[in-house]
């Protein structure tokens, strides 16, 4: 199994999580991606994913997966360990929610803002930027961080009892925000303490 | 069981026929939601639906699960029939990022269209339009109507040889388009096939 990524990036940072959350990691060959140089662009990449992202997931029979979501799924299913994905109906659909909520509302708003209203990646590889759009993706990020954390003033995690894959989405888009610059406002208080907590877990603090 | 949706839009008939592919529609009451009147956007909806969009699903135990892939897992799960979602990881995850490219690339990118760079809902309920990055959606949205193309040219349904949910996101998708004139390029046969072949199924035809 390989995953095609870029370090330090925050759509791969999850499912980096996910993998050392299923204790998994090393049984991944991560194989780096230049997306500054663009590679990620090129022809050779797209054969393998369309979305001309990282990360890409490259099963022992050359199948091919992109999107976090889905090679999370793939991940959860395949090795032993904690589920991230919920076990019951209940529990997969309200991961499931909240995954979407954090990865719409936090994440991708995040990374719009940033792809779109500020230098981004650099003029090479931002050629389509709508600034007008991407400042307004800022206020949605900020009103999804006061929402998760009214969410965790009466939950230790973003689902319920349990970490789950909503809590990595998340974890990663609050950490884009503080590279994006976007302000993680201080009376957040049960965010920013669910962010510590989840910050020493093994799979992330190593 | 109950479902808050609106019928005749786009998402909640993801749901309604993911509901009728596992013969359990008659299982579930629907309660209309007047969109159009604002009634999701009112605080009585939003503390079961904070997204304030239909539909939203309310379990016997009173738990909210809104967004249609949330809802869809909970219905997959819950109910007998053939699986939508998958059963193995490989599966699982090759269904889930079709469905985000479908949902992503076609449903939600006709959506933004529509709600920003067409009259969209009306002056009421359209307060916050963005008509240069609405117009850019549109382009995606045909963009991935023609990757769409492609891969049905070597599958029989978007995730292999079996419907699935990414073929009831795309199937909304197409129907979206339509209704906010969103044209689905006649070249793109294999897209027109396949819609003729979903749109025949009896959880669909009736
Ligand atoms: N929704 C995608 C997002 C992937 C994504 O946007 N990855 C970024 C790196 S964090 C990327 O590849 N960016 C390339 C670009 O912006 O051109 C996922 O879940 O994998
Ligand atoms: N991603 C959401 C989308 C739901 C959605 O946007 N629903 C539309 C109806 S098709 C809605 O409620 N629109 C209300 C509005 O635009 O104010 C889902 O999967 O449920």
């Amino acid at each position: 199994m390989k995953i095609f990524d870029t370090e330090g990036f925050p759509n791969p940072a999850r499912v980096r999580i996910a993998l050392a959350e299923k204790g998994a990691t090393d049984k991944v060959d991560f194989i780096a991606v230049d997306v500054m140089g663009g590679e990620h662009r090129t022809d050779a990449f797209k054969a393998m994913n369309p979305d001309a992202t990282v990360p890409c997931l490259e099963l022992a029979d050359g199948t091919h997966i992109s999107q976090c979501n889905a090679i999370t799924e793939y991940i959860d299913g395949h090795f032993e360990g904690p589920s991230l994905t919920g076990t019951t109906p209940k529990q997969r659909a309200q991961i499931s929610m909240m995954n979407l909520r954090a990865e719409n509302g936090l994440l991708n708003a995040v990374g719009t803002y940033f792809h779109h209203a500020t230098p981004g990646l650099g003029p090479d590889l931002e050629t389509d930027q709508c600034a007008v759009w991407g400042n307004r993706q800022k206020e949605t990020a900020t009103q999804t961080m006061t929402y998760l954390d009214e969410v965790l003033a009466d939950n230790d995690y973003l689902a319920g009892a349990e970490f789950s894959v909503a809590d990595i989405t998340a974890f990663a888009g609050l950490a884009f925000a503080d590279f994006a610059k976007v302000e993680i406002p201080e009376s957040l208080s049960h965010l920013t303490a669910w962010r510590a907590k989840v910050a020493s877990r093994p799979s992330i603090a190593g």
